[in-house]
């Protein structure tokens, strides 16, 4: 089942399993759709809200030098005055006056559209913020942007959390939340939207002890995709050279997955120095040093920042997942995803619709349903139901047949190996939590009984 | 405890606490604050989360006919002409010559500025809408809005929805998001800001039987409240007069909170009969029937809204659970916030800093975090320590002694009530979570002792 070499799977199987089955549709699809931007159907958004509670409590809930924040999307336009944004984040543009194309200046040498050889305007600057007005009038004073990064929600909110908090460095800050790129190359399905979800820490730290902690979260952020299933060998590092790096960055490196179309950036890990502090103490005209009580001194911390995106995670955390296997004349695709991770952790399905099975089955479904996502189906085949689970990732399914109405046990299929017990049903919920929640094994009560997988569809 | 006639909380005492423990700042402080958008501080983010996740449970998890959705804050313009937000959404102003101030044509009869006796403009229409262009350039082709309210979202979805879910009638979609709109009037906290995030249920019922589910959602978001700790005499229903109701809506019922300001809207429940699938199916040329298997015909459901706000629960919950005690020569602030919403939900306290005991209290902690929210204070008198954590509504505080070197047992000790139980250190994690996880009563192990309440800060 895993994979010892580098694999690359078809985008197009992924786009596909995702809208036949409710993961993600395009936004607004029934106006022909929105420009990169996309909406997350119901095992989509299981997905996501799973991804991010993963995030949360690896870096927020399980750690004591880590505090969340939920600052807002529309923030001060001073923000970005002073970050860089204003000025740094805009790319400078020619349209053609006969076909309307738009082209990078820096695209291309010559003084006619590179398309139809037609005249193109003077370049104007096109900066990649959304740009909207707030208040009654649509004026220059008005302006105000949609943030193109949740950090400097974390940075502008430092002192504050400095002060409500008392925490001592090195300690960080982290946040979920929406951001919005105007970009000009979009694609690779929820690859690159203009609007997206991030996942970031700022964590603060001693000068001199920055590098040290780089490579701590370098390892740490690396080892929480592989924890959550995703393989290592499709997982690499890459340092950005000199001429690469941000302007406010000393160091970064890349996470970067082997998508569908090849290695791209997964998640980013950055030193930015002190420059995020410096320019908003210089722009806003407060104080946002740290007063560091051993050595008595003020000073600047320095931030190292793992910048994660839930809806890559999303992606590589189903590329990653996806597998075919042979399945007497037909394909069983499968996800693998991770426990934690699976929309529906188990779906109940009765042998067949007769009201003596279905009683007992939606028992169990409101007894299980307490704890996790859960599903019922009792539509067509046991084999086409287990099929239906194994496509959208379901580790368990519980199966209740006839026998169960007489021996109160039911059968526990488990999503990788095919492989079945039976158990009685008083004891579903205690062995399901320690299959779900972490335990190598299933745990076999007295009397319980295994098989090894392969059924029929 | 609870008092039976309705009581008003100082609306100041609530943004002082919020301020100063690090629940809500103003957003972009440090740049003078940015109106009417808020900042959530560590513990409201953990507050925010834990509404939100309250909420999913009880309409998505724990029940059959509901599933979710997360769509684009950026939809479609035509989304917006369908739905009515383009040509209703809009209030007609009028600017002061003079003195530059705004104001809605409705407000005043008259012809000069009801401020200074300053010429007017001509009437503009402001819509409420936030606009922005996604592209390269500026132009009214693209032009989008962000969304005024999640609910179009769903109504887009809904056949993709049904398509892949194979869901019949009644069932729902429930989704919680970012909503925006340019309201001119903002203010009271967060109860109205420009940016704030919904928590919508779109619940598609056969036309017929919308009565009946309207009045059953009415009843049962009143008492998700209630079971949420909100004092069933702060709330009450208020239906909308016929000239009061949207134009999309037949009938509306609000339930409303006694916020310190007064009376106002916490929750609205709608009968938006078969309005809104009826416009999206005229704009967008696609059918949205649904296929009625029992009757052999297609029909448009009826649509039953529940629509709350995340940020108006959370300033309810705060104001409810907001109380004064008198504490010797001085007061106890405290939060009787739910345990499902109190941003901490045990703090580990050691008696003094002597490693002996901080060993031990960080055993306790590390394991109570794998499966909550947790913190650790080792600073100051344990009574301040103990203040502390009952202004943020923490229920339950451990406390490690120097008998629990010898004997191994700890103290849990209550919020509300103050008291305390000493038990084994091993017993911990079951107690707390039995209490904090809905049992009525402390689970008292053999030995186990019980103080009441009331000790010395």
């Amino acid at each position: 089942m895993t994979e010892q070499t580098p694999r690359k799977v078809d985008m197009e199987k992924i786009v596909s399993l995702c809208r036949r089955r409710g993961f993600i549709f395009p936004s607004s699809e029934i106006y022909g759709g929105l420009s990169s931007c996309w909406d997350y159907g119901p095992l989509g958004v299981e997905l996501k809200r799973n991804i991010k509670q993963a995030w949360w409590r690896a870096v927020v809930q399980e750690r004591d030098d880590m505090v969340g924040l939920d600052a807002s999307i529309l923030m001060h336009p001073q923000t970005w005055a002073a970050s860089g944004h204003l000025e740094g984040f805009a790319d400078p543009l020619v349209e053609c006056k006969s076909c309307h194309l738009r082209w990078r200046v820096d695209d291309f040498e010559g003084d006619v559209c590179p398309s139809c050889q037609g005249d193109l305007t003077e370049p104007r600057l096109f900066n990649l913020m959304f740009k909207t007005f707030m208040g009654p009038v649509e004026e220059e004073a008005n302006v105000v942007y949609l943030r193109p990064e949740t950090a400097q929600g974390i940075f502008v909110n430092f002192q504050n959390v400095v002060n409500t908090t008392r925490k001592r460095l090195p300690f960080g800050i982290a946040q979920i939340g929406k951001a919005f790129r105007n970009e000009i190359t979009t694609g690779n399905f929820i690859f690159r939207s203009r609007e997206f979800e991030q996942m970031e820490i700022e964590f603060f730290v001693k000068p001199g002890t920055d590098e040290e902690w780089f490579n701590y979260w370098l390892e740490e952020r690396l080892n929480w995709y592989v924890k959550l299933g995703i393989k290592r060998e499709n997982l690499q590092l890459r340092q950005h050279a000199e001429g690469e790096l941000a302007h406010y960055a000393r160091l970064c490196s890349d996470i970067d997955y082997l998508f569908p179309m090849g290695w791209a950036e997964l998640e980013g890990i950055a030193n930015r120095g002190d420059f995020d502090l410096v320019q908003h103490a210089k722009y806003s005209g407060k104080s946002l040093n740290y007063l560091d009580e051993e050595a008595k001194e003020h000073i600047i911390p320095y931030i190292i920042e793992p910048s994660a995106g839930v809806d890559r995670s999303a992606l590589a955390f189903l590329c990653d997942a996806y597998d075919e296997e042979p399945d007497n004349e037909e394909i069983r695709v499968l996800l693998h995803l991770h426990p934690a991770l699976a929309p529906i952790k188990v779906a109940v399905l009765p042998l067949s619709r007769r009201e003596k099975l279905v009683v007992v089955a939606k028992q169990i479904y409101a007894d299980l349903r307490q704890q996790w996502m859960v599903s019922y189906d009792d539509a067509q085949s046991i084999g086409r139901r287990y099929r239906r689970q194994d496509e959208i990732g379901t580790p368990f399914c519980v199966t209740v047949d006839f026998q169960s109405l007489e021996d109160g046990q039911a059968t526990i299929r488990e999503r990788d190996t095919m492989n079945q017990i039976r158990l009685p049903i008083a004891e579903l919920k205690r062995t399901l939590a320690a299959k779900l929640e972490g335990e190598p094994l299933f745990v076999l009560p007295p009397g319980g009984q295994i098989w090894k997988g392969g059924e029929n569809g």
